[in-house]
């Protein structure tokens, strides 16, 4: 193996400096200095270089302290927006959003298309997926060649230091090689990654988790996503298999899940979990999509019908059982609730979240805070753009100049 | 906030070039400037400092590689053993174990003393534990004038950074500032912290998780405990009260546990959930000791006896479904089983390693490692002096000078 001091070194600081004017917006040269341990006068150099390469930019700063008054006024650092473009795509059942952002992470346009089939061949879709990113560039005046990087989010299992898909609801074929497909047919680097992860990183990007060291996103739609945040950095698992809540056993040889097993929290709280049981108990007489019946069954539930109420009911305890389980191993600072689905009020109740708190191992500390964060399919296209600003960002480290 | 940027970088640098010899141990200069990214120059004129302090010394390099047998002989740098002396003491139900290992982790001399009374009084505790540490330091012809500093690992709820301890089964009060009370007592540093995570750092420093930069231990003992080791650092949580492995939950509403909840699987797997079973089933006429009805109750078992078999077959099944949890969430490159008692074979058994396996979502890569560890109590008191350790590397890394 090759290793090449010098180099790695200036990656090193390159990279710590980077990461910190991203992670503090506008920032002071000197701040810099001391919030990374790298001397001034490395500073003074590689600031220099970055702002050479366009990727940072100085600003007048905006609210100085009283002895920064006098004197010529103090600029700050920032990365330069215009810098890069980037696109980010959630390919979700039934449809494609796709969210532009620049180098600072402004969000500069944003498409939503249906997709018309929910499992499909992976050069098809990439080919889909091709012609939706560009019509949403088109919207804002650019065009394929503009972007530096895309990142893309899809269900299921995911390695996404390989771009690797074990499996995805989204595709026919098991096992494929997703992101280098998807790299090969939109010719622009992609970075590939499970959805719940990338609402992570939106949620620490651009979301209630800004600044917030460990933290956990469960999401909550048709199954039960989780993305952990630990130390600062998204925590994605040895084999690319990890965070998967849903199918942590909430009962031994318990109810039967999509997914083959048994017992599955996912088997007790998703829509198909609910509706296998109000199927029991009040058998539909005239067919109907499964949305309207959860609809319905939800109503029901919120108007006192006692076997509606059983059903919701025991999918909250379960559910407040689940998240209980993960304050137990993690211990985390926050927890965000986070999901599109109005409807899904039962399972962010304050029951829910009182019988979480009274579950979990009672020291004389309050329990990790709990927040709600109800968006849209928007949410999840920012956190893949995310995933590709940091794709971008680890480029630009390498290089050393600009990409 | 005052910002010390050359202190801080420096620190940075001794911080890199400490951790990276002491994970690696006898490494070449040229290694150090490669994996830590810092220039050759500053990699000679900090561990020339560390030389100077006696932290470090130099070795002559065992294996030289082919092109290096020519010339002037190699050498390598490692962690000067003599440089300092630490204690690691374990507080066990009925005894403290004490370890007495140098700078390089090496073991100098060990005790195991029985503790009278398994509930104390916290200063009457520090000052049986400083007894017990002298006896040992008195077997090697040392003094405590003579170590740097003491780890302490201890059951229940501690949150390390403050060497707060919110309950403890050790302990006659709640909510002590007892890492406090044991360094006034003692007379040096003490880090204290929960024991099962000082198992962690045992197998992370000395055992199987060398190397390995996420796994999982589960400790089986009285009770189930667990450390988690994520990017290589232990992980605590936020509050101190992460990694409760046995209070999770794995039955809503299910069996009473000590801890006043229910369904935890502590209330499935401990000593005290199979005697309530074996209890009911075949009361005891003859009250005899907990460990020898837990013995009886494992032979039984062994022997096919119906009851005994279905109590210790569902402990099994329980614990391997919240195994099968902890890969579900992790995704760890390794679990290590790990625990003292022999007798505890039913949760150490093939079937239950077998049964998680089932149970874990499946893709087409192998699951993770278990390895099955099975030690005494030193392991506990390593594990408190490596973590005695690494306080004693953080001050040498902010003092800049020898301790």
């Amino acid at each position: 193996m090759q290793h090449h001091p010098q180099g790695a070194r200036k990656s090193h600081s390159r990279r710590l400096l980077l990461t910190e004017i991203r992670r503090t917006g506008p920032v002071a040269r000197i701040d810099l200095a001391s919030r990374t341990g790298i001397s001034r006068a490395s500073v003074t150099t590689i600031t220099a270089d970055l702002l050479h390469e366009g990727l940072i930019e100085e600003v007048a700063r905006k609210d100085p302290t009283p002895e920064q008054t006098r004197g010529r006024p103090r600029v700050d650092l920032k990365l330069r927006g215009a810098a890069h473009l980037v696109a980010g795509l959630k390919i979700a059942n039934r449809a494609v959003s796709v969210a532009l952002v620049d180098f600072e992470g402004a969000l500069l346009g944003q498409r939503e298309a249906p997709l018309p089939r929910p499992v499909n061949d992976a050069r098809n879709l990439a080919e889909q997926l091709g012609q939706i990113l560009d019509q949403a560039l088109d919207g804002i005046g650019r065009t394929r060649g503009d972007l530096s990087a895309i990142g893309i989010g899809i269900s299921g299992i995911v390695d996404a230091h390989r771009g690797f898909v074990y499996w995805s609801p989204s595709l026919v074929s098991r096992n494929l090689p997703f992101g280098q497909i998807l790299t090969e047919t939109l010719g622009k680097p992609v970075y590939l990654d499970n959805d719940t992860n990338l609402v992570a990183l939106a949620e620490q990007s651009f979301g209630l988790g800004r600044g917030i060291d460990d933290f956990i996103v469960v999401t909550i739609e048709s199954g039960v996503g989780m993305g952990i945040v630990l130390n600062g950095h998204l925590y994605r698992g040895t084999r690319g298999c990890g965070a998967e809540f849903g199918h942590t056993k909430v009962h031994l040889d318990g109810a039967l899940c999509r997914c083959g097993q048994r017992g599955c929290l996912e088997a007790y709280v998703a829509d198909y979990a609910l509706l296998r049981e109000a199927a029991i108990s009040e058998p539909d007489q005239h067919p109907r999509p499964d949305e309207q019946r959860i609809e319905a069954l939800l109503r029901a539930a919120r108007n006192g019908q006692p076997t509606a109420s059983s059903i919701v009911a025991r999918a909250g305890r379960m559910f407040s059982m689940g998240l209980a389980n993960l304050v137990n191993i993690f211990d985390p600072q926050l927890i965000i609730l986070s999901g599109e689905r109005m409807q899904l009020d039962h399972l962010y109740a304050s029951e829910v979240i009182a019988a979480m708190r009274s579950s979990i191992v009672q020291i004389d500390k309050p329990p990790p805070e709990v927040m709600i964060h109800k968006w849209g399919d928007l949410m999840w296209a920012k956190g893949a753009a995310a995933f590709a600003l940091g794709g971008v960002i680890e480029t630009a480290i390498a290089n050393g100049k600009p990409t």
